[in-house]
């Protein structure tokens, strides 16, 4: 058993006007490395520079995070930190532009390496690195994990290297005014990291303490992800703590089959992250052991993984070529590393439930 | 809200063994501290020493920390670390070594700083330390308090510097052969550790992820605890996991009033630490909001607060001076920011209470 979580995580209303002595403690010069539009609509990058000139601390924008980040993205970042002299790295948004934060924090330490040492797992230190959450799915302010789109490859990969955000600010507004399909689809994100810690052969009691609040947590803002209740301030706040939970768990687990399914469906078919993990979430749970599968279902608030199933198709409807589900499910059966994180046997058959409609 | 515990923890069977390379990994010379005899007699030390020697560090042993280490014990660890050249340390046993190799970390960094330095708030680090946890209740493996013994004060006070351990190495094996009064007094600390955390104004998401999985532990611990089940191999690493869940829990919110209370009840009567804490942990919930209280009690395995009163006091009786008890009550009650930590009043009249028999 393991536990390891560094990143000191602050988490309120207007968190980063409370909490700008901790970012500006980080260093001199942010690069601050978000998305083109998001930030700038609800506020957040705003709040980040009131902060870092509070305290006279000098920035320079990124802004051209693509959903789902590239490696050559990552690169174009570590040359705008280098030309500014940046000392430390801010990521705002959703886990694209805080992905591609820890990766640019790694590479602008390490300025002479080409970008596939993001893909090696020599020890090496990164930038001071802050992240601002803007969805409520990610948990990426809390994990050490960088997926990143290999064009090469023809989908995403995580870095090899664990990058840990040194501090993480959590405010609920941010996504107060967010499209619900953001909303829908983060937040199912985020009940499959939870769902994928729990069902993991990595789980112990350490992993299973923010997956079993995580859940809880999550149950409480259902009526918020299917629309029934108007999202409040302290709903909001919930869902993006509950997002931060799930994180922790999967740092400590990783993710595991349905993840690894959604990659090339993202990149092949431009399905969003949310619902291309989603759409194997009841099937995933439904193989796990009885017991454990319903202490998950109970703690998330369904009857059983039928309609746990439903209710994310329902809100995040995924409709994909047949083919490309296949291939997803074949490279994923050659991968041994990802299938011993399952605690079934994921035989050709039960892959094909899985990928099923 | 707000969370963080760095520390990296490994916990398995044969920990120190199977992790010698992330101890080794911390410098070139450790200085060991411990108490005079339970390491030894465990073979905590011998497996430090062991994995030590694999990968060729040095190191030196000072192995005269008393039960509740005073502020000179430390100083004269930082002596012995300073004389060796000890560029990290390691701390093995109870709650009295791991406090005082944390404060000795921080001083032979400082080596230059007088003793009153650990009373301070100036930021300083210490040198990297491992901590080993011999017994279930301290959790001081995973936060970052060091409690002294003041003796010029006539109490014990937490030094305020936070110092966490950089890795903590949790084997339930070295608890196998403990006496029993130790994991007793331990786990009854693990205890108040957790309620105090649950019935605590700064409790939030995030401490609560630790407090329930811990108490949901502890009532798995509770036959090994009271006897009625011989100790197994499988029930150590449990009641040590659940000592490390109520340290993170602890680490985020601190302790009140029953810590708070039991302070001068050890250093003036010799009440071991668990006892004395313990002593006020069902008076304590009685007077906290209903629901919370039943949270509580439930996810611990009591009925009422009266069941978990009568249940410590009988596995751990304290009889104390009637002027002692007061004594420390009137200090209690002049301590501001502990009473602030206390979700409810503690008016004189529920301090008479907590402190009666």
């Amino acid at each position: 058993m393991k536990y390891y979580m560094p990143t000191r995580v602050f988490s309120e209303k207007n968190c980063i006007e409370k909490h700008s002595a901790e970012l500006a403690a980080l260093g001199s010069h942010a690069l601050i490395i978000t998305g083109k539009s998001s930030s700038k609509l609800n506020s957040s990058l705003d709040d980040v520079i009131s902060a870092l000139k509070k305290h006279s601390v000098k920035y320079t924008v990124f802004d051209s995070v693509e959903e789902n980040p590239s490696v050559e993205t990552v690169m174009d970042a570590r040359s705008t930190g280098l030309e500014c002299g940046a000392d430390f790295v801010i990521g705002i948004g959703g886990g694209s532009p805080l992905d591609a934060a820890k990766a640019a924090a790694l590479m602008i330490k390490n300025r002479e390496k080409p970008w596939d040492f993001l893909y090696t797992t020599i020890p090496a230190e990164a930038l001071p690195l802050a992240a601002v959450p803007t969805t409520c799915g990610t948990g990426s302010e809390v994990t050490g994990v960088a997926v990143l789109t290999r064009h090469d490859m023809k989908t995403k990969v995580s870095a090899k290297h664990k990058i840990f955000p040194d501090i993480a600010l959590i405010d609920g507004k941010y996504l107060l005014n967010a499209p619900r399909k953001i909303i829908v689809n983060t937040a199912i994100d985020a009940l499959a990291h939870l769902v994928e810690s729990a069902i993991n052969t990595t789980a112990d009691i350490y992993s299973d303490m923010s997956v079993f609040s995580g859940l809880s947590c999550w149950k409480k803002c259902r009526p918020y992800i299917d629309g029934t209740e108007v999202l409040t301030v302290g709903g909001a706040q919930l869902l993006m703590d509950t997002a931060a939970l799930a994180g922790i768990s999967i740092a400590q687990t990783g993710t595991t089959i349905p993840h690894s399914l959604s990659y090339m469906l993202t990149y092949s078919a431009g399905i969003p992250h949310g619902a291309a993990v989603g759409a194997f979430q009841g099937k995933y749970l439904k193989y796990a052991e009885k017991e454990r599968r319903n202490a998950v279902l109970s703690a998330a608030g369904f009857t059983d993984t039928d309609e746990m199933g439903e209710f994310i198709a329902a809100l995040a409807p995924v409709s994909c070529d047949r083919e490309l589900l296949e291939h997803s499910a074949e490279s994923v059966l050659k991968n041994k590393a990802k299938l011993a994180l399952c605690p079934y046997e994921v035989t050709p058959a039960v892959m094909a439930d899985l990928i099923s409609d």
